[in-house]
């Protein structure tokens, strides 16, 4: 199975790299643009061919290893 | 609107940083865990109303700015 994992910053954590992609937008001329987050985008293959094993253990990864759980949101999503 | 884009490698690219956190979970006892990859995840919210034009925006931004298109593939949702 393929699990696709969003790890994103929480709301209200500051996000430099957010603000510095804005403020390179703005000097490139591209106006209107705002509220700019980069997160991480993480792609596996699992064996299990359970759905829910499946997301259970990518979970477990996410919170052991993947995510900084003190500041960073995470979403799983199984195919 | 909002904008999501996805920033992946190409396939064929090396992706020393999906190898890394593949090792770390076999060494964390995540066993038949494959073909991880990393890539970037930016959200951002544009003034433009018109969804074609947001979406035109959006891909000179990433040709422009985000995404290095000789190694990185990437693909725009808008909403």
């Amino acid at each position: 199975m393929k699990a696709r994992i969003h790890i994103t910053l929480k709301n209200g954590v500051l996000d430099p790299q957010g603000k510095a992609i804005e403020t390179t937008l703005s000097h490139l001329g591209f106006a209107g643009v705002g509220d700019v987050r980069q997160g991480k985008y993480i792609e596996l293959e699992l064996d299990e061919t359970d759905r829910e094993k499946a997301h259970a253990t990518v979970d477990a990864m996410c919170s052991q290893l993947l995510a900084n759980t003190v500041i960073e949101n995470y979403a799983i999503e199984i195919e």
